[in-house]
C-alpha cells in the first residue's frame, strides 16, 4: 500500500510543482452568499489550476458556514478533483484543512468524516491533545496528516513560541514529537512561510518531514527564502499553499502557472548552486 | 446585554445543577447508522434530562460523520433544546463541542457557523493558534468559549504537561493567558475531572473562570474530589459534562437526576463544612 507522502511525491514529480492550491471560498469573494456559489468558485479554480497543483486544499470552515448545503458542496468539490485527476491520468491529493483535534473516540468520527465520507487524502490537525488524539487518523495507512507546528498568523507566538525548560521553543518540541511519531510515513507539519527562523529550526528538528507552509502571497511570506529554509536535502519536502493570490488574480490559471514556475526555477538554482 | 457566563449562572441557579448533558451520538449507540437516528437519540436525551441539565453539549464530530444530513440533524437538536427551554420558561445553554482553531479570517467563518447558522451559545476551542484565533468568537459579546487547557485523555500530557522555562506547566500557562484574556466575561477552560492536581493548579491560575470538566462517569473521574478541587469560592464555576453514564443508563432521566442530586449534596457539604 502506498503512503500519503509517497502519493504526494509522485504527484510533485508528475507536475513539477510544490504549489498547493487553497480552495477558500471566503463569502466576500463569492458572486452570492450560497453554498452553490462556493462550490462553483472552487470548481472553476480546480479546472483552471489543475495542471500546476501538486495538491488541493479545501478549507472546511468556508463550507461549514453554509451548513448542510456547504457539506454537499465540499463533497462535490472533492469529487470534482478526483474526476479532474482521472481525466489527466495523474491523481491530485486532497488535503482537508480542518484543524480538528479531539479525544480518541471523537477523533475516530472526525477521521471517518474526512477520509471516508468526504474522501480526502490528508487532513490538518492540532497537536494540543497529544498522540492518542492523532492515532485514529494515523490508523488509516494510506492517508496523511499535517500537524499544526508553527502557524502563519501574528498571534501564533502566544503559545507556539513559549520557551520550554529544556531550551526548545514549544513548536520545536512539537516538531521533534512529530518526527518521532512518524513511524508509518504519514505525518507532516504546518510551518508558516512567514517565519523563516521557525522554518529553519523545524527543518533541523524534523529533517525528514513534509511541511505545509502557508503565507506565501497574500500573507507576505517570501518564496525564495522560505524554500531555502524549508526544503529537504532531496529538494522536496515543502508544499506551498496559495489561495487568494491565485483566486483573486485576473486569470487564476496563469497565476498558478507563474507561481509553479517560480518555485521550479528556485529549486533548480538551489540544486545547482546550493 | 447578558454575557454567556451570566446566562449560564442563571440557568445553574434555576435548575440547581452543574450537570452538562453531553449529546454524543456514537454510531455504536444508535439503532441504525443514520443522521436521523443520531437526531432521535439526542432528542430523547434532551426530553428526558432537560430538568436536570445546566447545559447541553452536542459534539460536532458525531454529526459531521453523517455529512450534510448530520448537519441538518445537529441544527434540529439545537432547535429542540430551544423549544424545550421555551416550554419550561428557562433557557438552557447549548455548548457546541467542536474544538475548532484556525487563523482569524477562517475563525470568523467557524464562529458564524457555530453562533449564527447553528445557534449555539458557546463553543469549545483549541488555544494552540493564540489570541487572534480566538478573537472572532469573543467578538460576539453574548456568546462564550471554553478553551482547551488540560484535557481528560491519557495523551493530554504529551504537550499540555510540558514544563516551561518559567516553571509553569504548559496548561497552567494557558490558564493564565485565558484569565488575562477574559476581559468580557466570555472565556472558560476545559479541565479534565480525571486530573485532580491539574484542577487545583488551574483553579489557582484562573480563580474567576468557569471550567468544563469532563471525565466524571465513563472516564473514571471522581465527583467529590473534582468539585473540591475545581469549585470557585462562590460554589460555582465547574460544569460537569456527562455523556455515556446518562445515555447508556436504563433510564437516562433518572440517571441525570441522580447525578444532579449528588452534585448538589456535595456542594451543600462544601458550603457548610468546607
Amino acid at each position: 500500500m502506498e503512503t500519503f507522502f509517497s502519493f504526494l511525491e509522485r504527484r510533485v514529480d508528475d507536475c513539477s510543482s510544490l504549489l498547493c492550491v487553497g480552495l477558500d471560498p471566503h463569502v466576500s469573494d463569492l458572486s452570492s452568499p450560497t453554498a452553490a456559489s462556493a462550490r462553483d468558485f472552487c470548481l472553476n479554480l480546480v479546472k483552471q489550476t489543475a495542471s500546476y497543483a501538486a495538491a488541493f486544499k479545501p478549507n472546511a470552515a468556508f463550507f461549514e458556514v453554509f451548513g448542510a448545503d456547504g457539506w454537499i458542496a465540499l463533497k462535490q468539490v472533492i469529487e470534482a478533483i478526483q474526476d479532474e485527476s482521472n481525466r489527466r491520468g495523474s491523481m491530485i491529493p486532497v488535503i482537508l484543512d480542518a484543524k480538528r483535534g479531539d479525544i480518541s473516540s471523537t477523533a475516530e468520527a472526525y477521521a471517518k468524516s474526512a477520509f471516508e465520507s468526504l474522501g480526502a487524502h490528508c487532513i490538518t490537525l492540532s497537536p494540543y491533545l497529544g498522540k492518542d488524539s492523532i492515532d485514529p487518523f494515523l490508523n488509516y495507512p494510506e492517508k496523511g496528516v499535517f500537524l499544526l507546528c508553527k502557524t502563519s498568523n501574528a498571534g501564533s507566538g502566544d503559545l507556539q513560541d513559549i520557551p520550554l525548560a529544556d531550551g526548545d521553543l514549544l513548536y520545536e518540541h512539537v516538531a521533534k514529537l512529530a518526527q518521532s511519531w512518524n513511524t508509518k510515513n504519514n505525518i507532516g507539519l504546518v510551518v508558516g512561510a512567514t517565519h523563516l527562523d521557525a522554518l529553519k529550526r523545524v527543518r533541523e528538528a524534523a529533517p525528514g518531514l513534509w511541511f505545509l507552509a502557508p503565507g506565501v502571497g497574500a500573507q507576505g511570506g517570501e518564496l525564495e527564502s522560505a524554500l531555502r529554509a524549508g526544503l529537504r536535502k532531496d529538494n522536496k519536502g515543502v508544499l506551498l499553499p496559495v489561495s487568494r493570490a491565485i483566486s483573486r488574480a485576473a486569470n487564476p490559471g496563469v497565476a498558478a502557472a507563474e507561481i509553479r514556475d517560480e518555485i521550479l526555477q528556485i529549486r533548480g538554482e538551489i540544486q545547482k548552486h546550493g
